[in-house]
């Protein structure tokens, strides 16, 4: 027999080495770099470090293993693993190698969990949170040993897991003493950072738990994850408080200016809000605020400004200065947060002027800079924030839309509630449209005729308006029916009952007076066409602009990012010419990706850097003064476009578009434009 | 002529180098380690950098110097020197070196000022704070430029003042772009360590103050610093209001054991009292508490757990586990301090147990650790602090002294207030005692005898009782008179009408009843001497034992600190046997030298660090269970001492002492000392 050092092998990673007989499995995997997790560092206490010794010959991996190749478990062991229904496992910090072993570390077992974010390409993230709870028995005070309490802690955090030049949270200094003596010096310590205690529990203790927020505009997202698994708990919104103060941006940013208070105010309204938010996401997964000790926190810049009560009137107009562009860490209770005492809340950085934190958010989420391809991301709202990039070289923008996507400044607009039309389709021949409306099920052609039939045939829900999507779809699908010409003009030639003329200005009749709540048919104007050409052209140009920087003639992947973004149809924008043309499968809609990415923040540390790094990389363009913006800006109004191709739509598209546009050509097709904005002003 | 460059040579350093023609007289000086003032960093607007150009010809330097040999003023440097009234002055930012000069830096433009601490032995402090004011000129935003306001100012730093990793405060960001565009993008930042932006004025500013606390058990005292010149500004102190929570430290860790709130009443008792005190020294400086921005604080270790909302119970009894030992730094804001509200509050280290950050302070301010010479410096209270040593080594301890010199425990013993007794002379032949009481200059001896005598020339205040030093030197001088033996017993031999006598209890009469306020005469009783010994054996038997430890036979300097050692007599205190055998002019009263450890900290950031490496450094030993600290309390009982010898007194003392103390002598001494234990018991 030789006496060669017993083999140890970790699946399902594969890694293998011959270790020292006598080593923990623990220490073997560690020394392998199989991270197997563990919170109590082998004292028995959190069973979180269980493995499973596949027994038998294994020829394919040269060994034979066996549960009698490890010293047998100790009573306390086998108590342990009872009590957590693993009788057959063990734990891997009390297991010593004595000869050769297969071992088995099952998911929950793996050091850094994974989580799969719902996404347009599936996600995978490492959970490597700021936050972590260490279990460590510290020293008793003796006579003759001056160190005090703090620095025996240290002491002991040092040797048990390496961590020094740690800080002490003043919260957490007042609780050393008595947590240390309730039990009996053993502590379940909260670090932050692996430089500041932040907090700590007599004993073991488990749980501990951070909150990421989206704050919007007009909405305000929490989700609250377990910041050991990664697990999303709960998820609550709420209305932003601060819509009293103006409905968009630019009118919270003059409440701020007109009024003394207004900063104030509104940093107060938010910072309540958070508060109230906080409590139902931690009542709904039944979780103490206290025990909540991180939050990291995204929004628009004006958002931003106003959580950290800073006065956004430099946002007001150019050159847009913000006060902080960094990503930052606050004490929550600096702000007024009702976290844990010693919670801390991260601010991920902006880009600059109008594209905050929340597209970062988005960034981290749908990572652009990490990948080959050429993405294209768009996030529309009354700003549409653009990114263009790969990980050569990423360009963003915030471009104009307006709030017409809103179904604001259209004539039966309304916002995306029970009601609205959402889907449009129309008939090319017959001209004749058909519809869905929020909160009814059938098609509007399926809906009875005969307003006398039977109740329960009825539709739940009569038309009411139109929302951003539906209107979308109208256009796109007015245009293909020849209803509307490439330059939006009403086709005079035309005639169908479906179109009214009031003098000159034409009007198409989507809902007849029977289908709608109101009884008065819901059209879509000659202006509402104007209106969505506008918005869809000052979101193009955007993303043109973006594609001539980064010298580019297509994108390989858009995505469509928000809440909007999530209901519009992807054939539809690109027929409307909304966004360029691109593979129709390519085309992701990912919703609330802004607080994916905020998520993803508060579950990795890392990416807290990678944020940063990216804002510093990212080349900003500013469109408002851009002269090149108001010529794509003009281009871009035709429907779907004065001179760019989709080739991707030629199946679809009633003319041929125009030839692809060249470097050549282009003074021509710019003269083109000014031809075609003439017209069409 | 030769084309060397020019010389500058700068008085009084007397510093010289060649240097290229054009740099400013600033940067020559810089380049020499010639540190000259400047906030404003040669924008013309501090004047600090004033400099004085000798004419004339300096053969023992070897140049001829002339203003000559500088650029000419210009205007906006002329009219500024004008308005300082030093129109006969340069500026250094603004001068540039053309030929040979010799600069004068006059005191006021020297970077780092010194002041005197009034102390045993002068010490000259460098300025050097941790809080200090720098003047910056800030790009303004303008588009296509997107760090944001703070990424501006952080360049700014960096290129201006070298400062880099800088964060900024929330307060303080909070201010920035109001006080960027309200000072034309000039800004005076007010940072800390050089790390941490914590506030900023518009343009402009001087005016940074700190302020240093010694929180005592019985007062409070602060001190208001200039950060910048290191000017004392005013001086105030109040009674520490949580004395209504028990008289001693001792009753206060009581107090927090036996009420649920205690330790909460406390902490904000003394933070209020803080508040108030703070308003009250600042009001008498003139000066504004936003402008406060750092605070170091000292005080007995129950005193900073109180003051940090620590629990203090565990000083209660051995092991006297400290929360926390190091120096720490805190948020004014997390206190309750109401100072800027960026403001730190740094916290001196502590050493063990009961020798707290107050000691740490006398250590800083008497330096014992950067001299050869062997220093004894005694804090005394109901605890004596007390520690000895040099540059070598450094021990201390903590002796159980109890409240007999403060007056306690003393039949007629009372504070040292109008009317305490403080000076003692008796005359050995007729054993007639004279003294001098607070709050009347003559001695007793020139007091009229006649009562009727004309009230101008009777005592402004009668005798109402002895304070602490004063029975020092009544036990002293009532030994030396031969009243009382070695032992501390009276002389039954003696027959003095001063002597009386109840039963078996002797007592001296002090002041007979025509000389006090009450009518009755005023006793030093068998058992108050009796108690003196007991104090005073404390106090010596832990110098002692210290001495022992560090292997020293004798002390070269001693130092009494705090209130009560100002008063105290060094010759009685040596006669007594209260402190050991010294030179009698090596023996200096220092006042509150913890105060000044306070502000010493406060003026030099240095200083913290080397307030932390003296705690690692120095070893402090138990008194409380060292079986020999018993043995030299025991012998330290005799007066002035069973076996040492006093050399310095020999010309004083009754009785020649016996031969000094020998390493061979020990254990016969030891078991003499036994037998006085048990004599003297």
């Amino acid at each position: 027999m030789t006496s060669s050092k017993p083999l140890v092998i970790f699946m399902p990673s594969g890694r293998r080495a011959r270790v020292e007989p006598g080593v923990s499995l623990l220490e073997a995997a560690r020394g392998m770099g199989v991270e197997i997790e563990s919170i109590c560092a082998g004292r028995l206490t959190c069973g979180k470090c269980k493995v499973r010794i596949e027994e038998g010959v294994f020829p394919k991996h040269g060994l034979t293993s066996s549960n009698d190749h490890l010293t047998p478990a100790s009573q306390a062991e086998r108590e342990l693993l009872a009590k957590m229904g693993d009788a057959d496992c063990r734990l891997a910090c009390s297991a010593y190698v004595q000869g050769d072993v297969l071992v088995f570390v099952p998911e929950e077992s793996r050091a850094h969990k994974q989580i799969i974010r719902k996404s347009a390409t599936e996600r995978v993230i490492e959970v490597k949170p700021a936050v972590r709870e260490v279990y460590v028995e510290v020293d008793k005070a003796r006579l003759g040993e001056h160190r005090g309490d703090w620095g025996r802690l240290q002491d002991a955090l040092a040797e048990e897991w390496g961590l020094t030049d740690l800080r002490i949270d003043l919260p957490a200094l007042r609780k050393l003493q008595p947590a240390l003596r309730q039990g009996d010096h053993k502590l379940t310590v909260v670090l932050w950072q692996d430089r500041e205690v932040i907090d700590l529990h007599p004993g073991y203790h488990e749980g501990a738990y951070g909150l990421a927020v989206d704050v919007g505009s007009t909405t305000v997202a929490a989700y609250l994850c377990d910041l050991r698994t990664g697990e999303l708990l709960a998820t609550e919104s709420m209305m932003n408080p601060q819509v009293v103060y103006g409905e968009d941006l630019m009118s919270r940013i003059s409440y701020a200016m007109m009024h003394a208070d207004g900063v104030e105010k509104m940093h107060k309204a938010i910072i309540e809000a958070m508060n109230k938010l906080t409590a139902r996401v931690a009542k709904t997964a039944g979780v103490a605020r206290r025990n909540i000790y991180e939050a990291v926190i995204v929004g628009n810049t004006t958002m931003m400004h106003l959580f950290l009560g800073l006065d956004p009137r430099e946002l007001g107009g150019a050159p847009f200065a913000l006060a902080n562009r960094d990503g930052m860490d606050i004490k929550a209770r600096d702000l007024g947060l009702r976290f844990h005492a010693g919670a801390n809340v991260h601010i991920l950085p902006a880009e600059a002027g109008h594209v905050g934190a929340d597209n970062v958010g988005v960034l981290l989420a749908e990572t652009p800079h990490l990948h080959d391809e050429i993405s294209l991301i768009v996030d529309v709202g009354t700003n549409a924030e653009i990114v263009l990039g790969n990980r050569e070289r990423l360009f963003s923008a915030s471009s104009p839309t307006g709030p017409a996507f809103e179904g604001a400044q259209i004539t039966h607009g309304m916002r995306a509630a029970a009601g609205a039309i959402e889907r449009v389709r129309i008939d090319p021949v017959t001209k004749t449209p058909r519809f869905k409306v929020i909160g009814e099920e059938r098609w509007s052609d399926e809906w009875p005729d005969d307003p006398d039939e039977g109740a329960e045939f009825q539709p739940k829900q009569l038309a009411a308006g139109i929302c951003g999507s539906g209107v979308i779809e109208a256009v796109a699908e007015m245009f293909l029916a020849g209803i509307i010409r490439p330059d939006g003009r009403f086709e005079p030639d035309l005639k169908s009952e479906r179109v009214v003329w009031d003098g000159v200005r034409p009007a198409y009749v989507l809902a007849t007076a029977n289908q709608t709540a109101t009884r008065e048919p819901i059209l879509v104007t000659q202006e509402d066409v104007r209106n969505i050409q506008l918005a869809k052209a000052a979101l193009y140009a955007g993303a043109k602009l973006l594609m001539n920087r980064a010298g580019v003639n297509e994108v390989e992947r858009i995505v469509l990012a928000g809440a909007f973004g999530s209901y519009i149809d992807p054939k539809h924008a690109m027929i409307l010419g909304l966004i360029p043309d691109c593979e129709l499968d390519r085309v992701y809609a990912v919703g609330n990706a802004a607080g994916d990415g905020a998520r993803i923040a508060l579950l990795n540390r890392d990416k807290r850097i990678e944020a940063q790094r990216i804002v510093e990389r990212i080349r900003y363009i500013e469109t408002a003064v851009d002269p090149e913006f108001q010529e794509e800006f003009v281009a871009a109004i035709h429907i779907p476009h004065a001179s760019d191709s989709f080739p991707h739509l030629a199946h679809i598209l009633p003319d041929p578009p125009k030839p692809s546009r060249s470097r050549n050509g282009k003074n021509r097709k710019r003269r083109k434009n000014r031809q075609i904005a003439n017209h069409g002003g």
